[in-house]
């Protein structure tokens, strides 16, 4: 009976709530067929004589959950960051996406992406492809081999981008999207599922957002998208559906908002009230990607509105507007931001916390793809060990301490061994 | 009469002035004394037959300059974020630089500085020490080993800060300061100079501020200090010092501004106009400091403004406000923040580019050192080479492309050789 049963040891730490970070330090994590059993300070009697896997004086932390990043903009991390969205779509992102009809140089980015993601403490992703089926699919083939747990969408788009990118009829675009989910469905990955991928309202017209509800509601897909990133964008979205009440509403009016359509929107950087509420409502889950809304100017998303509304929030790098996958990075850039934003915006808003930075790239996140991101009972064992003996100091430091000096410090030379849903990676 | 000249050859960049960034493809860069002779598309005849140092498809750029670094703050980098300047300074900072009176902790601390700072990007830097003379010139003896040009100050503080690291008496800081001086006078170092560093109005009296002005010009020194970092302490200055007319006026009336004292003023956040021309009337350089401003909730400086007056303005990192040494990270920083600052405080200050933020890097904090920080004939042969093989991608890249890509994603792994006035660390 205890064949399934692994037992790794170190300074376990996680998030039980928004603001309650449990440390166990020298405690065990007992996990069962991929679960977590519990985390002790002593290891119980009757897990006595298993093997332990020690990591000493290491970190144990929960995998950190990617909600939003884009593969195919990987290759052009960090370049070309003096522009707005929709002029840095049109130049930066759509000639690159394009690229991607070609399988060859889908392959040689990909793997790139995939690679990197691989070696750092991302375990869950959900991860925009291009609109090209075939690449999407390689894209999905090469996550699955890797051993993350993500959600990949094939992209949709039929107006507002150049010829070389659009797809040629909403038509087109749903019948390619069903031949898409089916050749996933053919697959049966373990660990890569399909999620509809509307790049935003301004590229899709209305008759293919209505092909799209229906292709979500027979495959049961969840989606994700783009919402109230930029003002420019907003404005064009009032253009495009006059009879929206406001962004998010948009999409509601199709049903692809949450309720039985299990949602992710990124940015959220000027979501007002009517929007929050609904948000709330339909249970949307917020990615939010500081890096991305400073590099191409969008702003500072009310992060602390939404926790204190208790809305679903969880952290993006949204690469190419963020540059880099690292979340950690992404973690102390939302605290970065959160600053700047309580400094010259909004001084009712407190800035985010170490612990709630934490929950968002953890558990908070992680609730997208079920119980996933902490180590209570019951959990995925996505379990990343952080090795942060290379950022030496002078001093003696506590845990939290130690945690604290990854979001702002490490990069993947801290990761020293990884496990996805029970799986050890490396 | 070639023995002195070397020769570099590789993809050389550097910034001749604030907007034209110059690039070599595959040139050569001839030093000769440890001076820039010129940079080359093809080797001039005469210098045929000498070797060459042959970097291949790596770029060659100005080593970078740290205008403004706390040596003792770096154990606690990326530690203790979640407060503003002056609870910060009471909870994280003098604690932690009170143990640098104690010699073998301050040996242990500064080894890891000294280190970091050797195998990074960057070539010179302006460097806050302690209060402690011995323990500040040990640290001068490490930088001086290291083979940096370094310009390190003894921190003087003789009011409002803990008893455990106040200075007791105007007297005491004075002559502390003197035998300082005296001590690196009789090393004789090469490349490590003395600064005179008051720390910030709110900690020295009018008292030791007039004996500072005796201790500059007696020794011509130097002066490096804060300036307008915090609305709290801004307001502390005018309380302090109600005769001044605003928070610079209070360093000028010492004769500590500027003028016959070339002086780096870290921060500037909230300089107003007046402020920003008698910087200008007295040839005063601006540290400016971007994550460090994000991390303990300061702002965002009006670099903008600084650069369009024609002001002196470099980049610091100042850990431990800010988490890194690294200057490419600063870089990024500063490109990011005035995104910010744009978007949320004035939209009339256009965000900073990749050549202003490159230029400030190297030009424009190496005139602090003379002529450093760039490649044009005279300029101290002060070169790094970067190997971004590391930092993968499917398509080709342009020189400058590959410049920004190390800005935004580049750690100590690219640092592929190094020199500091013409000679080879690395």
């Amino acid at each position: 009976m205890y064949e399934s049963i692994s037992i790794l040891k170190g300074n376990i730490v996680y998030s039980k709530s928004l603001n309650e970070l449990e440390i166990c330090e020298h405690g065990y994590l007992v996990c069962e067929a991929g679960k977590v059993k519990g985390v002790y300070r002593t290891l119980p009697f009757e897990y006595g004589g298993l093997p332990i896997e020690d990591y000493e004086n290491r970190l144990i932390i929960p995998g950190l959950v990617d909600l939003h990043v884009h593969a195919p903009q990987y290759s052009y991390r960090g370049l070309g960051m003096d522009m707005e969205l929709l002029e840095w779509l049109e130049t930066n992102t759509f000639p690159e996406e394009a690229k991607f009809k070609d399988l060859e140089y889908a392959k040689r980015a990909h793997e790139i992406f995939v690679e990197n993601l691989r070696k750092g403490a991302t375990t869950r992703a959900c991860i925009f492809a291009t609109v090209h089926r075939k690449s999407t699919l390689l894209l999905m083939d090469m996550l699955e081999k890797a051993g993350l747990e993500t959600m990949v969408g094939k992209v949709n788009m039929d107006r507002n981008c150049p010829d070389y990118i659009r797809e040629a009829s909403a038509e087109e675009s749903a019948s390619e999207t069903i031949e898409w989910v089916k050749d996933v469905l053919y697959k049966k990955y373990r660990h890569t599922r399909p999620i509809l991928t509307p790049r935003f309202i301004p590229s899709c017209t209305d008759e293919l957002m209505e092909k799209l509800k229906m292709i979500q509601m027979r495959y049961e897909l969840p989606l994700q998208s783009h919402l109230s990133e930029n003002p420019g964008e907003i404005a064009w979205v009032k253009d495009l559906c006059p009879w929206s009440e406001f962004y998010g509403d948009a999409y509601d009016k199709f049903g692809l908002f949450g309720v039985d359509t299990s949602s992710i929107m990124a940015h959220c950087v000027y979501s007002g009230e009517e929007e929050i509420a609904r948000m709330k409502e339909n249970g949307v889950f917020i990615a939010h990607c500081p890096e991305s809304n400073m590099n191409i100017s969008s702003g500072v998303a009310p992060v602390r509105t939404f926790l204190d509304e208790g809305l679903h929030v969880g952290i993006g790098s949204d690469v190419a507007g963020g540059s880099t996958e690292n979340i950690f990075t992404a973690m102390a850039h939302a605290i970065q931001a959160s600053k700047l934003r309580w400094r010259l915006q909004d001084n009712s808003l407190k800035p985010l916390t170490v612990e709630e930075v934490f929950y968002m790239a953890t558990k908070g996140g992680g609730a997208f793809f079920g119980k996933a991101g902490s180590f209570q009972p019951g959990y995925e064992v996505d379990a990343v060990i952080l090795d942060d003996s290379r950022l030496r100091h002078p001093q003696s430091l506590g845990v939290k301490e130690r945690l604290e000096r990854m979001i702002y410090l490490s990069d993947d030379r801290e990761i020293f061994a990884k496990y996805v849903s029970g799986n050890r990676l490396f």
